[in-house]
């Protein structure tokens, strides 16, 4: 058993990079307990000052050093941090140099670039394609499929709507869903409208098991709910997805952030726009 | 002017940190042109190997060498880049020697452990603030409130569905959302129901000339869109916000990760449960 240990993720913009970076690195350390605290926009010297105090203050009632996860871009800033009895671990100045070194030319230094600006076209694209994801959320409406990046289907509550939210918000893609639903099963048919766009078409399963799991939270003891119903449902899709020839994969056991890496993959999307 | 530079994101996971990372570092060199892929589960010596030919291949055809930005965890895997003809950033490499030196124990180099696991009580939190949030936009319901960590309020297009996404897919919140309307405005009082929530309320604005210019592009030479009709909603607003004392930021310039930063430190919600 470890002692507990403080973590700051320090940024001079959101702190969301630097964040995500810890979380990755962390997860590598099971056995310690740690403390996380994101400090955002450290963009001046009297900002890293409180910022010093704070980890000081950490230093002092933990009885070992805070770990400070940070993307400070600014190099006047960041020096304030090198003498603080802390393990500092600044991703800027750990690959700016040897990127610098290989492109011959010096970095910006430019706080703030990391999300991209909000009129660049990837910022806009994103907006434009939250606004489409949210719109053809869950079958509302076949208007506009043309514009799609891709069609998710699956019975309901197989994970269709984070995914689809987290590509737009994310990658920029614009993402429909349709739920496959019984009487599509007893028709032994896609959705109408979805046969013309057969290649945009993934598809999406779970486990009886877990599906069942999730749709008790919602409807406690329905037909829904039942593992039964939810076996029939899950073996009627695969059948049809099969038939079909529909790519897919199984959720079970898949953040969505996997399915949409695998997604993008096998889809061929990694367009990668900003 | 620089060449156009070939840039790999390489992960045994997904890759989306390594592209963040990558994102990050990129955006400080602005005179240079990247061409970006990413390549998500490189868990195999053969999946390796792959890799490496495509490095081998950019390198052969931009006449220099490819960057190659990754978070591969297993040392067996990330040793087989070390000979490659690439300037090769590994964020693992770099990061986890010194915190196993400060921690005093190994990393479990375990793979996919960026975005947590699927039965996680984070990750089951932020599925649940999915749902809770689109189920809550708009002013759809005022069912559930109390639940909720942040209520944003602003003008029609002013950002509030994209923000509350954003919070809810990337950091477990629950937040909804409520338009302010010219009714709104008349009666000189906030939508029902939300005064007994005040303390969760956040407004977004954002300047007239783009607001309208965003507006225009939904319904073109609408009285909606006009800059008349913009500019006298945002200053009852703000009027509105400014009387009932409620915390507001504009977000005419901020992309939704900085909206979204600058929320939860305005609010103190940076509880980063994952």
């Amino acid at each position: 058993m470890h002692a507990s240990r403080t973590v700051f993720f320090v940024s001079d913009g959101t702190g969301i990079t630097a964040e995500t970076l810890g979380h990755s690195l962390l997860s590598q350390f099971e056995s310690t307990q740690f403390r996380q605290t994101r400090i955002p926009f450290v963009d001046s010297e009297e900002k890293a000052q409180e910022c010093l105090k704070r980890l000081a203050e950490a230093r002092e009632r933990d009885g070992v050093r805070p770990i400070v996860i940070s993307t400070l871009v600014r190099a006047d800033i960041a020096a304030l941090f090198h003498d603080a009895d802390a393990v500092v671990l600044n991703f800027f100045e750990a690959f700016i140099a040897p990127l610098e070194a290989e492109l011959g030319c010096k970095s910006s230094h430019t706080v703030g670039r990391s999300h991209g600006s909000v009129t660049s076209k990837g910022y806009l694209a994103r907006i434009e394609a939250i606004n489409f994801t949210l719109a053809h959320d869950d079958g509302i409406t076949d208007q506009g499929l043309d514009q799609a990046d891709v069609i998710l289907v699956g019975v309901s509550r197989s994970g269709k709507t984070p995914t689809s939210l987290y590509l737009a918000l994310q990658f920029g893609l614009k993402v429909a869903n349709y739920p496959l639903i019984p009487e599509d099963f007893e028709r032994h048919q896609l959705p109408d409208g979805l046969n013309k766009y057969r290649n945009k078409l993934f598809g999406l399963t779970i486990s009886a098991d877990r599906l069942s799991q999730i749709r008790q939270e919602r409807r406690p003891d329905s037909r829904y709910a039942s593992l039964k119903n939810c076996t029939w449902e899950i073996e009627a899709a695969q059948g049809l997805m099969r038939r079909e020839n529909i790519r897919w994969l199984d959720s079970t056991s898949k953040s969505i952030e996997e399915i949409a890496a695998t997604l993008m993959q096998t889809v061929g999307l990694d367009k990668l726009t900003f």
